[in-house]
């Protein structure tokens, strides 16, 4: 049903039915597109805020993407219909909208491109989409390839979804001198400066065919007709009758008449896409629209995406994990850090955390985002709730939303990236912030450190104020009282870390300035928050302590324990009973639940969080945001077993009942899978589709600090791979700072980790001296 | 193909395809419901903004409601699906998504229910949908008959859409105790104080069956399956499974096995609508689903409809429209005036002008909401953009864009009451303004008048600013400057109107004063304004004349002329011109077009208006609010002829072709047809489909003033019949100031309009001295 095709460069679904939702993403600098192997499309581009050029059949709100996003018959897609001349009968491809039943089938999605093989009736559709790397367009290649050993008479209708544009003006037309069909639009406003704002605007939808089609149809309801979009009415005559959308929802059809012998194959291309003008189509069809352009473009892509490579080849005894890391974790990690999830106003604690995993990608970008954070830093050291990109960007959505989390996030990505580079002195760089002072990037993050242990309560734990990493988690503290018990050992973390680094600086009064800071925390945390087998979630506005055993919905988080790993705070007794009580409350077949049991209904000072539907998202799902963070702790307290089962399960399958309960491919991590595993069974476990997550800096950080054990530090590359119990075995090839590492780590009888370089044993489990260019062989024995 | 019948009191339609979109409205005071033939529909109710139960399949933009909005198969509907259990053949009533072509089929459209009856297969179905009087719900009624003369066994699934109702939660069940399906949601928000604003609302939504169904299903994406909506996977099965929703997209659909012998029938009754908890659900329960339940509901609503039959019944040579003029247009004039188009801020023109038809429906209605209108009123004079009826109710869409007209419609909607009524006490109510001091009704419109006064360039033209009555007309004046030509001939007209006013009450030195400010108005208007043949639209910002012959598009709008005829700015001569030209230029088969030619394309000196598609809206359509002006303005220039001509073009048929073109019934007067019939006669004559307009109220005016000629005046009713010249008699029952007036007009060879009132010849054309109570027999000849 699924398998990994060309040595683990694509991965194939053999099934339209199996796992329906299944579809694989494509990106570029300046769209993205996320495409399901029956042919929906959920398409953006940004110019600069996201615009849609194949829209809903309705008015549809402007959002963020969803998660679990359910498909209906006239959602936008791209689809192929094949008519049989002689027989009249239909299929289409890849399954949408006529739904037959194919003799063959495959979907599949590969790094640079997404492709389609389906069959029926004799007929074999080849389908293959790819992007350029600084345009928005979509390149779709179509073959029709007659296999049924005889001649035969197909018309085939490349039908593309075009939808309800705009309330304001909407309209279709062929275009003979374009060579296509274009659709008009306006896009609706009413406010005058709107108009200046919208201008300029793609507006028009272009659907360009290489070869130019024998008929056409550029209303949607002409050519669907009474008989719907399984079996258009447009499709019983012999040609399409050349409609025009006037005020009508418009679509793009064409119509190819091909006489094929027995074994010929026809190829069409086309390109689909916004544009402002005529002009602007005019020119994308010459720059893209035929066999060398696609084939160019296909290179620039190949080019555009190796630079996502990631610094990490691992051979292990799960091939289908080592596929997933090597082909398409990093792929992942580059696409948040690329292009910052196609927003214009990232969450701060996402551009840091995205960035994070940049340093392992392209660290240069990960070292301009950490100075542009710095520059909206507040002359209270505080961080905004996003981080502005563009000129014009405003901060919308849940950034309008005050949360306290943002300081912490920044020594504890920053960490990854001096570990990864060496390159401290990004420390030294002048930052001019919103409060117009020009600080390093050292004295902005010791702003921030400071503003974390000012925003605390009499006790010493941490306000959350309307949120903190949880962003629905909005009223336990919205009063000004309440506080975060996650947010207490998160910053006591962020603390120490920045102390580590303000002692190799030699700045002796900040380092214990800070380390004090995160000792009081930590004990205030043990004072406060400590219920007997694990921490709690936070205190009230009024005083209530959640996120405990007395508490029949919401009683333990997994985020408390794992950053209080993180921080130091609980002693090895109580680290034992944490994880037996999130190995018996939170785990479950698809991973480690945020928590347990779900809420039900609202809880009016916890807040939002309680709110959303039990088992997704943050309520109680397998969030793996908090799961990987979970798996990283686990890797700083010795714990490689529970890690390597957490870390698995966070990637579809192995086994065919796995994926059919995901639904997802192998080929990016969701946001969550469903939880509410004890509560609602029959949904536990499946994928919400939504590519954007926090979580993947973190995997990968997790896989090269933690399970590979390859982590830099100021002069070198310590050694310290975590196996689980059961591997014999590794083998990983580690990129790092200008050299190869091939690492080959075997379990022997040795009492701790020992390293051969190059044919010499090393005194201690660290590499230093690297020198760029070099390719190190390095023999790793552990315990 | 489409017929009244019982005696006009309902329309029937016998296709459902032959004018797909074509549909019927019912309302209360908290809900309204539009539903097509074919059983799509579009409902919302007030909590206290517009509010869903059943939703679209993606996340819907709030919006207002759109023209010619397209429908698709997931559209939200009700459909009942008939399967024979012996054949496994389907259809579905009324026509979606099976779409199956019916043996027989009615669209039956009345004012107090929406009906239909479909045959297939030998069943008959028979739907019904009423609305109670003062809640948010829809009562269904089902009824299956045999009429194949022979036993059968089928399965009838009624089947709600619910939609995407939500992104945080989402789920349904079929919950026993209630006796239907129940799904609930939370309404989508990020903002804590969202929640507070949120938490009270009916976020479920419930589908109760009176009679216990033999099986259900809430999950769509279950029921649907590969099947699709024409074929769902579910029945296939004997019995439907029984799912539930669970953060999945809801629906309702239940199944009742019927074994029916020849000849019989079994009825089930069901109730949809929103409510806030279960509570709520059980209580709509015991108060409307049943029997006699429904019976007294529809007793109820009748009582409610009966509130607005007006008080005018017409007996023409034009049956087709005595029955929508006695049937229809009072309804639609009384959906208005009550509900206020179910809107939290109507548009002051809007309002008041809704309320203007009021004061023929229920003046008292009327009367307070003028008052209520002129409390929100500035210090200076000038009227908001819109009116807030509710506590907490802000300015919206395009109430946040700066109008100068509003103040115009005070004087003009209040004389239709005055007329009407004699109630000339109103104006001596005082009224505690925004401004917060508490003036008489009469010194607020002076008020009123006096801006609209001062709000004029060194010319005496009035200034625009970001929209008159054309709402996106907006960039003529938006830098200050420009001035919009209409607004200057209808502050003149409304200046007079208010004139006669204060002479009525002897206040001499507003009458001068006024009267002499609308002859300057009048005087600017030909000085600067006039084309030659007809007024130009305005003067733009950088000082260019525009709607007038130079122009390529725009070239003539139609406003400008009719008010001009009101304010009695052009001379004979320059009447004659402007006719003609109206007759040349924008006269066509479907009405009169708002100007001509549309524009193509975006004009930057004109404004949104000109974005609009070509033909539709404002951008040159059969706007039938500015052609019932024109109409209006014809009655006062004694152009009966062309009023007529207009004014039954408003109203779709007679002729098959005609209601063809216009695909829609004669129930209500659309806001537009589509006009730009030059330019793109295939879609020219549409319907908009929305019954939301400002026309009616003055349709009514003009048939009671102007056509029927019976108006009122300080001490009586003014006797003025405009018959059309090819008419030789019209039969008028008139209620007026609590009598009737039975009136019957013929043509005769008279100089001038004679009327004999109960017997007696009167001295004028004037009835005085009207006893409440009593009905006259009125006989008036016309020349």
């Amino acid at each position: 049903m699924l398998q990994p095709t060309e040595n683990g460069a694509r991965y194939d679904l053999a099934s339209p039915t199996a796992m329906p939702n299944a579809g694989g993403f494509l990106w570029n600098r300046r769209m993205m597109i996320q495409v399901t192997c029956r042919g929906y499309a959920t398409a953006q581009f940004m110019q600069p805020e996201p615009a849609k050029y194949s829209y809903a059949p309705n008015l549809e709100a402007k959002t963020f993407m969803q998660p679990e996003q359910a498909y209906y018959a006239h959602h936008p897609g791209r689809f192929f219909y094949v008519k049989d001349e002689e027989t009249g009968e239909l299929f289409s491809a890849p399954h949408e909208p006529v739904r037959a039943a194919p003799d063959r089938f495959a979907f599949s999605v590969g790094r640079d491109d997404i492709a389609w093989t389906v069959e029926k009736l004799g007929i074999r559709i080849d389908l293959r989409l790819g992007l350029p790397v600084d345009d928005v367009a979509e390149l779709w290649t179509l073959t029709v390839t007659n296999v049924s050993g005889r001649p035969r008479k197909v018309s085939v209708y490349p039908y593309f979804t075009i939808g309800y544009m705009s309330w304001m003006n909407q309209s279709a037309e062929y275009r003979a001198d374009l060579g296509g069909i274009v659709a008009s639009s306006v896009t609706p406003y009413q406010k005058l400066q709107d108009y200046f704002k919208n201008k300029d605007f793609k507006d028009k939808t272009y659907f360009l065919c290489e070869t130019a089609p024998d008929a056409w149809e550029a209303n949607q309801g002409q050519f669907e007709g009474e008989g719907g979009l399984h079996a258009p009415d447009a499709l019983r005559n012999e040609r399409l009758a050349g409609g025009d959308a006037r005020y009508e929802t418009p679509v793009a059809v064409v119509q190819y008449r091909l006489s094929l012998d027995a074994g010929a194959a026809a190829t069409r291309r086309f390109l689909f896409g916004p544009a402002r003008d005529d002009a602007e189509i005019a020119s994308m069809k010459q720059r893209y629209l035929g066999a060398e352009q696609f084939a160019a473009a296909a290179r620039a892509y190949a080019a555009y995406a190796d630079h996502g490579a990631g610094c990490l080849q691992v051979e292990t005894p799960d091939a289908e994990f080592d596929n997933f890391v090597n082909r398409w974790l990093a792929r992942q990690v580059f696409y948040h850090g690329d292009v910052n999830r196609l927003s214009t106003d990232p969450q701060t604690r996402n551009y840091l955390q995205d960035n994070m995993g940049m340093a392992f990608i392209k660290p240069a970008v990960a070292r301009a985002a950490f100075l542009h954070a710095l520059s909206q830093q507040g002359a209270n050291g505080a961080m905004p709730d996003g981080i502005l990109l563009f000129e014009g960007a405003e901060l919308k959505y849940i950034n309008q939303v005050p949360h306290t989390d943002h300081c912490v996030w920044l020594p504890v990505c920053l960490q990854a990236y001096l570990d990864e580079t060496g390159d401290y002195a990004v420390l030294d760089e002048h930052v001019t912030g919103h409060d117009g002072m020009a600080l390093t990037a050292y004295e902005r993050i010791s702003m921030a450190m400071d503003w974390l242990l000012h925003k605390r309560d009499h006790r010493g734990l941490s306000y959350i104020e309307q949120g903190d990493w949880c962003d629905p988690m909005n009223m336990v503290g919205y009063k000004g009282r309440g506080v975060s018990g996650w947010l207490t050992v998160a910053a006591a973390y962020a603390l120490n870390l920045w102390a580590d680094v303000c002692a190799a600086r030699g700045d002796d009064w900040r380092t214990e300035h800070f380390r004090a800071g995160a000792l009081d925390m930590n004990t205030a945390a043990n004072l406060h928050l400590w219920d007997g087998a694990w921490y709690a979630r936070g205190i009230t506005d009024d005083d209530v302590i959640f996120g405990v055993s007395g508490d029949k919905e919401g009683r333990i988080y997994l985020n408390p324990q794992s950053w209080a790993f993180l921080s130091g705070a609980p002693d090895e007794k109580q680290r034992a009973t944490m994880l037996a009580e999130i190995d018996g409350q939170l785990d479950t077949p698809y991973g480690v639940q945020m928590f347990a049991p779900p809420y039900s209904a609202m809880r009016e000072d916890v807040g939002r969080v309680t709110q959303k539907h039990p088992g997704s998202a943050e309520n109680g799902a397998v969030y793996n945001h908090a799961s990987v963070f979970y798996i990283y702790s686990l890797y700083t307290i010795a714990q490689p077993d529970r890690a390597w089962d957490a870390l698995r399960k966070m990637i579809p399958g192995p086994g065919e009942d796995d994926y059919l309960r995901r639904g997802q491919l192998p080929v990016f991590i969701p946001n969550y899978y469903r939880g509410a595993w004890k509560e609602y069974p029959r949904t536990a476990g499946r994928s919400s589709q939504l590519f954007n997550t926090g979580t993947v800096s973190w995997v990968y950080r997790s896989i090269v600090e933690g399970l590979c054990g390859l982590k830099g530090d100021a002069a070198g590359l310590v050694v310290n791979p975590q196996l689980p119990s059961h591997w014999p075995s590794m083998r990983v090839r580690r990129m790092f700072r200008g050299a190869t590492f091939d690492v080959s780590v075997t379990r022997g009888a040795v009492g701790r980790t020992t390293v051969v370089c190059d044919g010499k044993q090393l005194p201690e489990a660290r590499i230093a001296g690297i020198e760029a260019g070099r390719t190190y062989r390095v023999e790793v024995t552990v315990p």
